[in-house]
């Protein structure tokens, strides 16, 4: 790494727009290291209510054991406090509603807790809608558009990463609010469900949403076998669609998590068949763990990349579209 | 009432489809007087686990507190003793698959129980599928679709009444056991979203199903203006359709319930947006209450019905139905 990546990774806004890795002090402290200011961090994807309550009072614990690296992300206020007393900003996430149930209620008790992004369904189909490895996606459900516009009213960022097509349609044209990918890939440079056609990421710009590019191997050109330089390849086929402003990066790390893991997530409500192929995913050689982070900066350096553009898809899109998102009224 | 009409109801096996009424000594006392042999009786409309266990709860006490009235379902076995014994058996049924919450193995648990009629989904969308009042229905999603052959390994009766159009046609394809419209009207006579096509109760009984037609006014040719005489006419639009042999009745009767149920039972997850509209429902002036079912036996007289056609439909079909459905092996 070059002293000078070093030191723009260093000055550098960094936001992680999808960790959902196995928390514990060696995580925040291999987070820290990478230099990430902030992340939006997995707490709930197929628990219900109770589990998801039992979720965040682990948080909460974390919040208190752990505030020499951690604090919990409100607003993006929140975000510039974390990058000037150098600790890592937590936002909390949601790839599910499964958590709220049946109860639109309990969207307001969770954003009052600081759930600030939730992903309206996870692979397959909830309430609200269907999810990108479901058979067939019905759309957005009637009661997916009164969870939408009440997360809407409520300031909760609506992420579409694993959702299916036509719902995730339904989604950005029926919000009050932008809504985002946060960590999709193009499905132009790969084929796979998961990720998102030229057509699907022009539509969520032009509805002033946001897209993360995510790292995740296997919806990279090369799949296990993907270098860093795919990843910021991915990134600028993004930004040659949608400009330099809509795009950032998630790279849905699973540190600190096995096969165990991968097996509750890949199954249906955590334990039914199987939608997720069973295969390991190698993420690329320098960018093993979130603390090698700054490689990211160095690769799109490598690439060429001005320093402007680097700061803008490390973290200051985010930030921006955060506030947009966040804290407009609707 | 003509004595003959009255000696032919207290002779035949009377099955009731459906019921959701607010079950008391007075509603089964009534139901005696009614000559009910035996009804599908709701324990679950919106409710999840707990609330639906909770109804359980009640039904046990019910059971040991009614005993000289009611007894609980478990097989046709039980139908023959509730009538050798003058009195009502209750099968336990559901509306709806919210009890299960996102967990496969509850449905064991609720069979155990005595749960044995479950409607995959009511009015809207569910994990399963789409409900006839939602805006569109997808069809049976892939867990809906593990549902359906969990119950069918487990012995449960599909019900298909509230289901919508896509969703119900999936489930009569892909069920390993004959399923039930436990309780609708033909929409050759009256459109309405509850009602079924031609082509919907042709489809049932091709795949060995079953067709329980209701006397909810509204969906009967006079709306609350109907009679008697409309729902006999209905059920014989059903024969002329099906034969004789998979027509049976439902009435769908909330005795003792007033609008509060009402309003429940049409809104969304039980509090939400209305799916239903609110309106009374009125019923035929002759079959205002449980108690005047004989009413039904003497209308069907009165039209000329021959007594093996009364009995049929009263009763018979249901139970030979039942038994093939809950006791085949698949």
């Amino acid at each position: 790494m070059t002293s000078n990546s070093a030191a723009l990774h260093r000055d550098a806004v960094v936001f992680d727009g999808l960790i959902v890795s196995n928390w514990s002090r060696e995580v925040f402290e291999d987070m820290l290291k990478g230099g990430i200011t902030a992340a939006n961090c997995t707490c709930s994807l197929w628990e219900d209510f109770k589990g998801t309550m039992a979720n965040i009072v682990k948080w909460n614990g974390w919040f208190r054991e752990f505030s020499d690296l951690i604090l919990q992300v409100r607003s993006v206020d929140d975000i510039a406090r974390a990058k000037a007393e150098n600790k890592i900003g937590i936002v909390l996430g949601w790839q599910n509603t499964s958590a709220i149930e049946d109860q639109l209620g309990y969207l307001e008790i969770f954003r009052d807790l600081g759930v600030k992004v939730m992903q309206i369904t996870y692979n397959t189909q909830n309430l609200s809608g269907s999810g990108c490895r479901e058979t067939r996606d019905g759309g957005l459900s009637d009661y997916g558009r009164d969870v939408l516009w009440e997360m809407n009213r409520l300031g909760i960022l609506c992420d579409l990463s694993h959702v299916g097509p036509k719902t995730g349609e339904d989604v950005i044209r029926a919000s009050k609010r932008p809504v985002a990918y946060t960590h999709v890939c193009p499905a132009a440079l790969k084929a796979n469900p998961r990720n998102k056609t030229d057509e699907q990421l022009r539509l969520i710009a032009e509805h002033g949403g946001f897209v993360g590019v995510t790292l995740y191997p296997w919806f990279l050109k090369r799949g296990n076998d993907s270098t860093l330089e795919d990843f910021v390849e991915a990134v600028e086929y993004v930004l040659a669609l949608l400009g330099e402003d809509r795009v950032g990066y998630g790279t849905d790390f699973t540190q600190g998590y096995g096969n165990e893991f991968l097996d509750y997530i890949g199954s249906d409500k955590g334990y039914g068949r199987r939608v997720v192929p069973v295969a390991d995913a190698i993420f690329p050689a320098d960018m093993r763990t979130l603390g090698q982070t700054p490689n990211m900066t160095e690769a799109m350096l490598k690439r060429g990349w001005s320093e402007k553009r680097i700061r803008s898809v490390m973290g200051e899109n985010w930030v921006r579209f955060l506030k947009e998102s966040w804290e407009t009224g609707v």
